[in-house]
């Protein structure tokens, strides 16, 4: 089969590897529809984070069910299934309490030895505990296979962020960040009823898809006329809710320094730099929490399912290209350089 | 009158100073019958918070209410009450939600112009807002007037940080710091019904109190033989709960690490020093949450006086050292070298 794979940092191929197998009884193998590439790919591609050459690649997929091993009883062959982004046993502490992501068996695709989304099919581990079944009827809707793969990570980091920032009715949520997470969690935010939901970026495409999933306000600033902004939409008190979607030092500061006394901040961008941006006398002085994290997005399909299969949220919009499988390399570049917001593959 | 009075690190005096006087409307004046030294105290005395010379100090407090400007209206002439470490108007945005150390017209006692607890008599800005009335009968009771101080500050405190960790039936709540605040965490734990309490801290008369105040085991190693050891008590995983009441960069860097995943850490310990000792990557790789800071006590006082008054929660322990107005240096001499806990001061 085709697949994608990482040889050094901007040397993406797509190459012939083994057909993926059923090696344990708790596996299964699925045919890939859709996959898209993360942000988080782009530290593997631009050399930030470590591969080794051949590495597989892609931790957002859904598809055909193909085969099962012999003690997997949730998924069966044909079911349409989408993937977290990372494998879960679905039985042990963490993942009995939700948080999937801590799971004691769990891994990332694209790791050594195991494949990645950006192919035609993938070796899941703990298919029980990590795969979640759909209505095979959604196999036919284009623009809904291309919501449901939202769940897989982007969809539920964005609700992770919504929550951890405390994101409810009646409260004032502001979004850093405007890449999809950032876009997402202005969507969750919303379904959370957020009553006011300001999202501070700049680039007008994206602050527009920004509006249309729910903000009520655009900042487009930095630091500290972000702030001013910020502090004016808010009767100088700041946001209840501060969603910090990118994750680096310049970007927390803000985050903190919008945040409203007793407030708190839900982090979702994963932090990289040798500053953290934490600023702990200030978020002492004011009481600010910080709550979030890798987002256990197999703990929140079934609760977002339901509100993406009726259509009440759609983060398709924050696929502004599509490639197929031969086209991934053409998809890392487009996110690379900006000219795409996440790029869909369609197999 | 006679008040406490710092001239510079380490020159604490008790001296004649001008007799309070209602000066605005909202003021009172209360004669102080029981004050305290406070660990924060220590800062000022050391000279690593600067004063100018002469400020007042001291902001745990209770005694009668002596006089009451035009506009006071829920403490009287000879009402017992006891004032939280900061004024609050208690009519503000954050008054009213119950972050009073927010208030919009807050402020220390022993600021500039302001009178400090270690004295005679105190002029109190905002006494609706900030002063909470106690029972008559207590002015008699020696024991039960101590417990009720340790609502002014140290009890408040340890209670907010039960709290921001997330003290609750069933959980296990690892405290870091020995101190009187750490120490009345262990007693708000045990109140919120944690089952197990970890107390970590080396001095045998505190770890003795933690007990009494419903720690279920004691952790004297430090450092990573701290982290085993709590570890070992946990099944491997850490506390779901933990508090960090000391404020520097290695118990921030001990509390990140004995947290289990999912789990939040409830900070009280004013940062200080350079470095923070959050670790953003492993609080995001395993989603634990930091919430906490200065303790808004005067809006959990109505909430813990009952069980304060009925002795189900008596924090008085934490004082092993009594002294008179007069010996209030010796009592900052006391806790600066560690020989006394926390000193209580008669007036």
């Amino acid at each position: 089969m085709r697949a994608t794979t990482i040889h050094a940092p901007y040397d993406m191929r797509v190459e012939d590897v083994p057909e993926p197998v059923v090696r344990l009884p708790t596996d299964a193998v699925l045919r890939v529809l859709r996959a898209c590439i993360c942000g988080s790919d782009l530290w593997a591609y631009r050399g930030e984070a470590a591969r080794q050459p051949g590495q597989r690649i892609g931790h957002e997929f859904l598809g055909i069910v193909e085969e099962i091993g012999s003690e997997v009883g949730t998924v069966g062959r044909g079911d349409l299934v989408v993937a977290p982004f990372m494998w879960s046993d679905g039985v042990c502490d963490y993942c009995r309490e939700g948080l999937t992501t801590s799971c004691e068996h769990g891994g990332f695709w694209g790791s050594v030895g195991y494949d990645g989304g950006q192919g035609e099919a993938v070796r899941v581990p703990f298919a029980d505990g990590t795969l979640v079944r759909l209505p095979k009827e959604a196999a036919s809707d284009d623009r809904l296979l291309s919501s449901l793969l939202t769940l897989s990570d982007v969809l539920g980091t964005g609700h992770h962020a919504a929550l951890g920032a405390g994101a409810r009715p009646g409260a004032t949520v502001a979004v850093v960040g405007d890449g999809a997470v950032g876009l997402c969690a202005v969507l969750a935010a919303k379904r959370l009823g957020a009553e006011r939901i300001i999202a501070l970026g700049r680039h007008q495409a994206r602050t527009d898809i920004a509006r249309r999933f729910g903000a009520t306000d655009v900042v487009a600033e930095r630091g500290d006329a972000a702030l001013e902004a910020v502090r004016e939409l808010t009767r100088g008190q700041g946001a209840h809710a501060v969603v910090e979607a990118v994750g680096t030092e310049q970007s927390m500061r803000t985050a903190v320094a919008i945040t409203r006394d007793g407030g708190a901040i839900g982090f979702v961008g994963v932090p990289h730099g040798s500053g953290t941006g934490v600023d702990l006398g200030v978020m002492f002085d004011r009481n600010i929490a910080l709550r979030g994290g890798v987002a256990p997005v197999r703990a929140y399909i079934p609760e977002l399912l339901p509100d993406v299969l009726d259509g009440t949220v759609d983060a398709s919009p924050v696929f502004d290209m599509t490639v197929d499988l031969e086209g991934v390399p053409a998809g890392y570049k487009a996110m690379d350089e900006r000219t795409a917001l996440k790029v869909l593959v369609t197999n």
